[in-house]
């Protein structure tokens, strides 16, 4: 850690010019996302424009054996931005060129600082959307390094699955293309699913080439109440294993719906809640909401109250996608910390079962909510980041929810990522497999300058 | 390249007994898949029981430094079981264990020499199928290991969205788990989709993890002829760009209906057709069918011929299934060469007019089929492979064909594998990324005994 020397500096200096800063107050909105994590600053902040100005910063501080991290919009919740070893943050929000839209082929390519919600304003004319939503204005670049996901994954998938392609920027300044833009490929091994999910600990991410959707005929939205959050989950399941292709089914208990309620404004009925969305043709919708009616009665859930006006819409998944910000702004001064686990469906009425019961004594205020089509769900606390005893409180009954998710088949993070938060849980979860990773970020990077302490210790 | 020595020899009879066979017919057996590339024969050939087997075997091979090739079905289209530098090929068809099912949650896990069929007879009771379907009765490790899809990926997707996770003998013969079974993880590098499509050069997998599907309550078949391959092209690209969700779509030219019709015992109209498979609920396969009748109407197609009834179906599916035998069969002693590309869907029929204009004047019989729903299309040839000249002349249409693909965005292989056919390929479609791809092989498997001159030069 440190200050950096005064070579780098001038040749970061000559190179960018005002995009290379070395102002406190930037230096301090870089070191950290939008959790409890403790932040760690960086020595330096750089603005990059151009895949090629990424591959210049890269290769001056890899001559100097300084650490580089990956900045989009700061909305990471595992403390992927923390720069616990200094070195340089490169900021790639002013990356934000939507590069090519292809409505033929259903894909586009942009910059990696292109937010969703900038990229689905640009394709809603053409009738097309980009269907991965974790919540946040995250930049498309962050939610490719961290594998997101989001409420509607249930139906389309993740990044994993919904990147076809990028543009990465090595440890050594080398630029590569992990693929074309076929929708399937067998030609070597997969590139792009290495870097997506590699948190800035392989490369850094400079373009990526996306799948799109077009915008359904008919969308449909419906919240429907239960007596018990068992009751929601078994609902769920249901609905998951008849393999109804919902687009969202959103777990909201009955503290987040509080919050949410004092939040954002609204006036929700405070019980344990389904939040659904259906995509398709009005047949379709039609089916699927029958259906989803049946089963939902069937597991002790009231009727659906619907919520079909492009606003009321608007209103509720902006409610949802705010359940971070409503639980901590029930206490004053607190933060966020948003754990995130996903295990199989059969398992996740159990899982949920048990997270409640330690959530009975907690001191701090706690919700749960999931996107349980995919066997994800989290709980977001509102912690006050200086009282250790209530760091170390919220650390033990996340660790015990952790340790149970994997324990029966499932993973410490269904979306949210390892930053330094899932550390401790990588081995537990992959045994040996752990050393292959540590191999793979070995020989990628030697010196380990990209992003170091996320994903593997340093 | 050369026997094996006697120390070798020695420890692997010890430990496999009449498991280890140097016997001419075994090991020629073991040397070469169903295609045209030229045989190179392993000397010996192991039968594996377990994953400590195939673990033992790759540590004894390891310390002598002797490459190892791992043995499915034998059905490998790109030469990928060539002993190109001699070794041991490790037979994995006595692993053929289903391990464990869930219904409920849709999964489950099988030894990798499981073939598809075996798997899909099993799971038929419990109203579960696994949809990926490459025509070929393959064992389910190396449709893992090729990255293989076929007819159904259209709508569920390759094995590379289908594989949960697997066990994988790595070159030192440690064996990992790449993952769990929750649908969705963000927890450290995707070292499943890395060995998606590894083609046995990084470790041997021997247990794989998979999503199943519940059997649709409606499956409904149809038949469609064109005057023109561009015409049947241009309605399939319709289908694809209004999301109409088709199970399958197949292309299959007049060419390959013919021969069908010989091989199969078939009587179809001789044209250029696109046989459909809709899957659903009563109501959506019926919308799905209106819609594109609609559109193959608008493209010049005929009206649809129903195949609705089992067995109907089962013998369409089957002789496009045989598409390959039956091109080959149209000559004696021939040799099926099935080259094999993937474009975006806009390209596809630039693509394949070039294709079509490239066989004119072919001296060997040629048929072109295609997964054209996902942009993927083959060419087989039926050669003579002592004939140098016909090599010659097939390989320079295969060449043009896949250099254009690249060239428009497209992949040099879309399902069959880079094996040792599309070495050639590989650096003009990923550039530089190739030395990525090296750096990695290099790392896991520094000794290079791991199924050695497939995917990389050796």
């Amino acid at each position: 850690m440190g200050l950096l020397s005064v070579e780098l500096s001038g040749q970061l200096l000559a190179r960018f010019g005002d995009r290379f800063s070395i102002s406190q107050a930037l230096r301090e909105q870089h070191g950290r996302g939008e959790s409890h994590h403790t932040p760690a600053i960086p020595d330096a902040v750089i603005f990059a424009q151009s895949t090629d100005d990424v591959a210049d910063a890269v290769r001056l501080c890899a001559a100097a054996g300084v650490p580089v991290i990956a900045f989009g919009a700061g909305t990471s919740l595992e403390g992927h931005l923390t720069a616990v070893r200094g070195g340089v943050s490169i900021d790639l929000s002013q990356m934000s060129q939507i590069i090519r839209v292809s409505a033929e082929d259903l894909d586009c390519t942009v910059q990696a600082g292109v937010t969703r919600e900038q990229l689905n304003a640009h394709l809603r004319d053409q009738g097309l959307f980009f269907p991965i939503d974790p919540g946040a204005n995250a930049s498309i670049g962050g939610m490719t390094a961290t594998r997101a996901s989001g409420t509607n994954a249930v139906r389309y998938g993740t990044m994993r699955e919904n990147v076809l392609s990028m543009t990465v920027v090595l440890p050594t300044g080398q630029v590569i293309r992990t693929g074309g833009r076929a929708r399937k490929s067998s030609a070597g091994y997969d590139l792009t699913r290495l870097f997506v999910g590699s948190e800035g600990t392989l490369g850094i991410i400079t373009e990526v080439t996306l799948r799109l959707q077009g915008v359904p005929e008919t969308i449909s939205a419906a919240l429907c109440s239960f007596g018990s959050v068992e009751q929601a989950v078994s609902a769920a399941i249901a609905v998951v294993q008849l393999a109804i292709p919902v687009a969202r089914m959103e777990l909201m208990d009955r503290g987040l719906i509080a919050a949410a309620n004092a939040y954002s404004g609204l006036s929700l009925k405070i019980e344990d809640t389904l939040a659904f969305e259906f995509h398709g043709s009005p047949a379709s919708v039609r089916e699927q909401v029958e259906l989803v009616a049946d089963i939902v009665k069937d597991h002790g859930g009231r009727d659906f109250e619907w919520a079909n006006a492009p606003e009321e819409r608007n209103r509720l998944w902006k409610a949802r996608h705010n359940a971070f910000y409503a639980v901590v702004s029930q206490r004053q001064n607190a933060k966020g910390w948003s754990s995130d686990v996903c295990v199989p469906v059969s398992e996740l009425s159990g899982c949920i079962l048990k997270t409640r019961a330690l959530l009975q004594d907690c001191s701090v205020p706690a919700a749960i909510l999931g996107h349980v089509g995919d066997g994800n769900y989290h709980v977001v606390f509102a912690v006050d980041p200086d009282n250790e005893a209530e760091l170390a409180e919220v650390a033990a009954i996340n660790k015990k929810m952790v340790e149970h998710a994997i324990s029966v088949g499932g993973t410490s993070t269904g979306e949210h990522g390892v930053g330094t938060g899932k550390i401790g849980y990588l081995r537990q979860e992959h045994g040996n497999a752990v050393d292959l990773m540590a191999l793979l970020k070995h020989a990628i990077d030697p010196k380990g300058i990209m992003n170091p302490g996320k994903i593997l210790p340093v």
